[in-house]
């Protein structure tokens, strides 16, 4: 009997070409729905909550499919696992770059994207010495960074505004870039630096922006109040640069409606 | 004017099939000398001190050649590293797999590796659940461990003794097989295990073999009584697994003299 089932999955983004499958290319979807087919012997489709670029992580990500899968729904996490890992130069590590963390059966109608009312995503910054273990896994910034001038930056961001000026150019075109952002969170220790952001929805690149331009009121080259300006402006050119997708992890998500995970 | 150089590196040794050269491999060695290269238009040999296994990361690995570099020393690790890095996919990550901490001149008759007196391996190991993010870089095991047990049976080993049961085949022919453990080190905290072995010098996986028998012991499996039994025979199936190179990290090199590094 086929059932509807959602995935939560962690993924070190930087061993994939992006969410999206493509062909000839390593990708998160294609990946999963490859150890998909190896465990149930089916051709499923995923349908991801968030297609993440090329190099972004995530901690949570979520994904639905509808399948006839002949085994059970909570063996589903183990056995995609087995078949994900082994991944490092053919040495045969036991842990994949995708990991499985929940398998859930969920009511027919849910779909992961379109049952999707908002979104967590953290990003990770480092003022240390670049490590050769953390390359890919945060963005490295020259410090000293006043975060007090980073809060009083994200005030003009937090809310319902048209952030058109926060939105790359190549993404999939939307109806409106008008979203609500419901909280960005700075937290620091040490030389390591996390801006978490939550909001219904993001435009593409929207958060490696936002996170660009704090860096610069952090270290001085630009000012707080210019961060509003630029949200008002509706301007791409006027906000900062685009952080690149090393320090990006897709944190948590958030449905519609209660859904066990 | 030719000058004698140390280099100290850290290395994430999943990204590498090994520290040695090998045609047409991802290694070390061929990474480092390529940079070198690069950098200074000269073919150089480097010389390791220690020539690390496919997938065994460095924190501190040393290594040192003699060449007529027509830049400072102090300006190499700038410049190895901008070399090192872009590794990931394409994208240009700044970051490489390899960071040339430092690099210094010495003593004309200096050796990275005849001169080294003795090396501090760590060895990292994970008794929670397996992460994306650290897969490649520890050990996941199956806990509870009992650390007490684990301590008794390092008595066993610190000291001079013939490590002929602690040895993989296939390593480099040693006029002797034994060595001097100075100390055996473990760290908890939480599910998180570090083992500390420093020693004169290692026999072909040692390391790996010596954690792979405590983990056994840790978990039960065997007694700490037993590893000297092990020790004494001298016989290799007397001792525990090979623990992978995921969670082995070359931490510290000790030289013969005084080395500014």
């Amino acid at each position: 009997m086929e059932k509807n089932v959602i995935l939560t999955l962690e993924y070190d983004g930087s061993a994939f070409h992006g969410w999206q499958e493509q062909e000839n290319l390593d990708t998160v979807q294609g990946s999963l729905q490859q150890a998909l087919k190896e465990v149930t012997g089916l051709d499923i489709k995923v349908s991801g909550t968030s297609r993440t670029d090329a190099g972004v992580h995530a901690l949570g990500q979520c994904c639905s499919f509808k399948a006839d899968l002949g085994i059970p729904v909570e063996r589903l996490p183990l056995a995609l696992n087995n078949m994900l890992s082994g991944g490092r130069n053919g040495a045969g590590s036991k842990v994949g770059a995708i990991r499985v963390l929940s398998a859930v059966e969920v009511e027919e109608e849910f779909h992961a994207r379109f049952n999707c009312a908002g979104k967590t995503y953290e990003y990770r910054i480092s003022m240390g010495e670049p490590s050769a273990f953390e390359r890919n896994r945060c963005y490295f910034v020259d410090g000293p960074i006043d975060v007090n001038l980073m809060s009083r930056a994200t005030d003009y961001l937090v809310g319902t505004h048209d952030f058109a000026a926060f939105q790359a150019a190549g993404g999939t075109p939307r109806e409106t870039t008008v979203r609500t952002i419901k909280e960005i969170f700075i937290a620091s220790q040490g030389e390591k630096l996390t801006i978490s952001v939550t909001g219904d929805g993001f435009l593409y690149n929207m958060v490696r922006i936002i996170v660009g331009t704090l860096v610069e009121v952090g270290q001085g080259r630009r000012t707080p109040e210019s961060v509003g300006e630029a949200l008002e402006s509706l301007d791409r050119t006027k906000a900062g640069h685009t952080a690149p997708p090393d320090g990006l992890y897709l944190a948590e998500i958030y449905f519609d409606r209660e859904i066990k995970r």
